[in-house]
């Protein structure tokens, strides 16, 4: 007999797991919907043409591919068979599983582009697929929930994220973060100011690393990437910002590249973004200002965003930015947009972490009604029926079983009631309530039980 | 240019769609937990060791199969491929998409066999996957919403079935619907009678086209399979069962089947569940016994239920049994259980044919704050964190557009109130509301429309 296993990277999660996932999904799905933004769903697969050529080739190769159904044997050649597999592959198999959300949402949006009213603001909460080497905090499927708004390039859209981040946080009941924001014009302005233009791509894929690897070996790696010791000098101010206000950072950002017309239009687009902050009125903002935010840059145009959670060594838990062109790849082109994306499983370990699951998140069933005899379910059965109607989440021990069984199975669903009934109980009408948690047993009427179970 | 497309048989779900389907999803999760059923996830891959042979040949064809990643062709030899796509696959794919719930469940159960509390009560909402060939209603990715309890064969768990779909149904507005149920033993049972006994499994093939294509047709595809006309005589009976209560079904049934012990105890359990349930209190029970209902039978032991929408001709909506071997096939024998699966797509195609989806069900966003100029934000700002704070779903309009195009904006999303702000209303404090419904329009002070709106 076969003895079962899972494939390497994917999980099972069970009742309490569960219970805490559906508990962010809800929380943050409430957000979304709070600011409007809109529910849509993806299929799972898309053909390979919608996703090959959109993550860059170590993307394609990490797509997971779907055999054709059928005899996709039929019309392979032993010629087609030599050439490997990466020729291969397109003769059999035409579809992939999604890879992240935001292709299927590009997809979406241009074949629909007749019935969408602009700006579309939608949000997306689904599964990913990566054939990753599967280690620590990273899976083979995970969910991804994002929010973007497309076709406007209004700064306000950058205000509601950064709302959006603040709102969803606290409910989460992780208080404690930073939301480090960047512009890519910054990074542009940084690179034409220390004297190499357009190389923003490199210097950003270096200092993203400034964290883990320290400034001497950032500089190391520029050297090595033909950056002169003149523009490494120049570089030196962006070693210098520390813990200062975020205006006050924009303040020394202006004074640094004021000779780059592209950083000045970027540290305008964060100072308006600010403000509209300011002026909806958010308290103790956890925002600051990060000239050395780079997050893969590839595609971010404007804004960039990232939070990370403090007092655990967890990495960002939500990241995202502006783009200007999401559409392009498929003949729609200059629809910019700006979204945010929350890392459930990463959220997940920070509030596991730090202990910040409500107390009852674990709990699914309140009460257990417990009968020790065939007679007693004729009294068990009308209460079942009057807990659920108001709305008491109440089940029946199936089977005729010794006390302690039926108690173990309370204490191992985390139920924290039980009504015992037995031939006393049938004959007096009186239950006994026992509270799970602290061991106490009462002897109460049908009505008192309702009261204090509602 | 690429003009992107979907794959064959898979869907998008537009905003509205997936509200409709959130809808159905919450109201059937609410009720799981509402009777014990505790949630969980399993991958959506699966090794195709788990997932072969568990459906049958053709279950087996329309497995989606994963390919390798890699270079998977390496191993592959011209002899390899002229032995045709059956025989390759295994060696190019060794993983496959979800089919059902059931078996990923029976997988969970038996590896988390020494952890889990029996009896377990589970509910899990996911996607299944299925190569068919994609025809009006049937897609190749749709969702199954399944309840299971397993580690007990209590009939009270097929008590709680009925009482479960009575609720979800009545909680999704779905008044008038009809739960057929039947039992296996009283198939076999009228295989015995008939004198086939043990052709429960053919017998039930044919009956269960009776609706489709009338009595006639059903015994002649019997006569065609080897029954004598002496048998079919015998089945006479089996067509009289009219619009009788539940109980008078199972008195005719004992009359006619007295003969086998095997159908006594199928009746017996049925009455003793149609008992539980009186007891519990059902008030307008729609339970008909139909001995007729077989639902590919295949697994089912015990009792099987079947749930149909009445005044419109879509399938069943909702099905289910009890199976006595689980997770036989993979090395845990023994483990009774009873389940119901509720069909979202079925459910949903009902619910929008009567009409039946809440008003506000479409609703996301309750007002659009429309600011005429960047001043009148200033206003608009702090009002929306105001809406927002009071819980009522709010958003601004992001550009500085033509009233009419914002307007345009909040009827295609379906947002029943706007306030517009100009410079009027900046200057006296006084908004402007308008009811998108009704068209009429309001001049209201701020702490009128917080009490309007919330």
């Amino acid at each position: 007999m076969q003895k079962p296993t899972l494939p390497k990277g994917t999980r099972d999660f069970g009742p309490e797991q569960m219970r805490k996932r559906l508990f962010i999904f809800d929380t943050i799905r409430q957000i979304f919907q709070q600011f409007g933004f809109q529910p849509i769903e993806t299929p799972s697969m898309e053909n390979l043409s919608t996703l090959t050529g959109k993550y860059g080739d170590e993307g394609d190769q990490l797509l997971f591919k779907i055999l054709n159904s059928g005899d996709f044997a039929a019309g392979i050649t032993e010629l087609d068979l030599a050439s490997g597999s990466k020729k291969l592959t397109p003769k059999i198999a035409e579809k992939g599983l999604r890879y992240d959300l935001t292709v299927p949402f590009a997809r979406y949006v241009v074949m629909n582009r007749n019935s969408l009213t602009l700006p579309f603001k939608r949000y997306q909460m689904q599964p990913v697929w990566r054939a990753d080497r599967p280690q620590k905090g990273r899976y083979r499927e995970f969910y991804q929930c994002d929010a973007d708004v497309v076709g406007t390039d209004s700064l306000l859209c950058e205000a509601e994220i950064v709302l959006m981040i603040h709102e969803a946080f606290r409910n989460l009941a992780i208080q404690n973060f930073t939301l480090k924001v960047n512009n890519r014009k910054i990074l542009a302005g940084i690179a034409e100011v220390i004297g190499a233009p357009g190389q923003e791509g490199t210097l950003s894929v270096a200092i993203d690393k400034l964290d883990k690897i320290g400034k001497e070996k950032v500089l190391d790696e520029l050297r090595e990437r033909g950056f002169s010791e003149e523009t490494l000098v120049s570089l030196e101010p962006l070693f210098l910002f520390g813990s200062a206000t975020p205006y006050q950072t924009l303040d020394q950002l202006k004074n640094w590249l004021s000779a780059s017309d592209t950083a000045r239009q970027g540290i305008t687009e964060l100072e308006e973004m600010l403000l509209l902050v300011d002026q909806y009125g958010l308290s103790d903002s956890r925002v600051e200002i990060d000239p050395t935010l780079a997050r893969g840059l590839s595609y971010y145009t404007g804004a960039i965003f990232e939070v990370k959670a403090n007092g655990v060594s967890i990495g960002s838990v939500s990241g995202g930015g502006r783009y200007d062109n999401l559409t392009g790849a498929f003949g729609m082109p200059g629809l910019s947009g700006v979204g945010i994306s929350f890392g459930v499983d990463r959220i997940y370990d920070v509030m596991e972490e730090l202990n910040l699951f409500p107390a009852d998140t674990g709990q699914g069933t309140h009460v257990l009604i417990v009968p020790f005899d065939k007679e007693a379910r004729s009294v068990a059965l009308p209460l079942l029926n009057q807990l659920r109607t108001a709305a008491v989440a109440a089940e029946m021990y199936p089977d005729l079983s010794k006390v302690k069984k039926m108690l173990d199975y309370a204490n191992a669903k985390n139920i924290p009631f039980v009504v015992l009934i037995g031939s006393e109980e049938v004959q007096t009408g009186i239950l006994s309530l026992k509270n799970m948690v602290t061991g106490e047993q009462f002897k109460v009427t049908t009505e008192e039980l309702m009261d204090r179970l509602r």
